[in-house]
């Protein structure tokens, strides 16, 4: 992999957790509601749903996430459910916005290596008051010479990010979880991708196999992996 | 005032309507908590302190609010409140989202005649998905050649936005609506700044005539007096 001046790194479940966050929060959603429906697996299913018909107005992020869940709960119980377990989700979604940031393991020591090599960048989509935060907590913002939040991951947001930071399509290399936000439009734009697999992901990011077969990306199983795939 | 090369210009309330679609969600919201609790002042006053001890949380933007007026309509109706009437205020939520954007007279014009002498950017707080699709349902977005959705307006923030794009302050001109968040910020960092009110002010924005006496900014009426103030 040569030629590369600018790595960027997507941030939730690639530099720290965040969708076992989101799955965690679905189970205690689910016990609030077991009281007053049976769980089943079309629980799951109905709370997606309504997330998928809110993601054009509410786009990605907790706030938006809490909205649903809330949507989903007076639904399913038919509007019976009570004011005061109404509360206890809203709370659910408040505890996720201070959950801890769980910087996952040999991310630091990785950045580290590559800081003396490379630009740096964080790309990531979601709520901009909310992944600040997790970025000011995360405690890694000093190995990073730009920090872009978009609304969503495409081949435009990222042509807009690359033009309006000078960088060259073929010098630019993405990291991240996610093949449908990390990988499929970076290959689409031409430049160059890397997806490191996190053991949980959302729905909606989930690709079928078959979308992906023989594309031109890396697939890496840690990122303690990176430096010498890099030959740093 | 000479040596301006950009103009940056608020969003909400400066370039189009935004405060009054708060104002009538806020009146429809009274309506709803009118069938549980008798409506006076302190219901306005009791939504704005959850608003308040939930920026930290939530910041800027309709879905903080819509949660911030769940939350409220609990409290205040004892958790009484029926699950249709939660679901009829998650709508107004929604209704906001969705609201058309209505551009302020002259608003356009004023932009034909300026494009053609300054850089004009755009500096909005708020919602990163929310305000992208009110600047591209503006259809102003051809006026301007960069657009900053900000967390919080601050000097950091400003500073932050000038050194990126590459704008030295003393020929940085802000124009805004909100003097807490338009106004005073910029004085600090030493740039100059122009005030044209508008008729209605969240509270959170309203700031103390004593705080701004004497300042080194220009209150204007209209922004149809921007051109030629500017020798344009």
């Amino acid at each position: 992999m040569e030629n590369i001046k600018t790595i960027a790194f997507d941030a939730d479940d690639t530099l720290w957790v965040n969708e076992p966050i989101f799955t965690d929060t679905r189970t205690k959603f689910e016990e609030i509601l077991g009281r007053y429906i049976s769980i089943n697996e079309t629980l799951e299913k109905e709370l997606y749903a309504v997330e998928s018909r809110n993601l054009r107005l509410f786009g990605y992020g907790i706030k938006g996430f809490t909205l649903s869940m809330v949507e989903s709960a007076l639904e399913l119980t038919d509007y019976q459910i009570h004011g005061k377990d109404i509360e206890k989700i809203i709370q659910l979604g408040k505890e996720m916005l201070e959950h801890p940031v769980n910087v996952l393991p040999d991310v630091a020591g990785v950045l580290d290596i590559l800081e003396n090599h490379f630009q740096l960048m964080i790309i990531t989509k979601g709520d901009l008051w909310d992944q600040e935060n997790k970025i000011a907590r995360s405690g890694l913002i000093r190995y990073f010479d730009k920090v872009e939040i978009v609304s969503e991951k495409n081949p435009e947001t990222y042509a807009e990010v690359l033009r309006r930071n000078g960088i060259e399509t073929g010098e630019f290399l993405m990291v991240g979880n996610s093949v449908k936000s990390d990988i499929l439009p970076i290959i689409e734009l031409g430049a160059k991708a890397i997806h490191i697999p996190f053991h949980d992901t959302w729905a909606h990011e989930v690709v079928d196999k078959s979308e992906i077969k023989g594309l031109p990306y890396i697939e890496m199983s840690k990122i303690s992996e990176l430096p010498d795939l890099l030959g740093v």
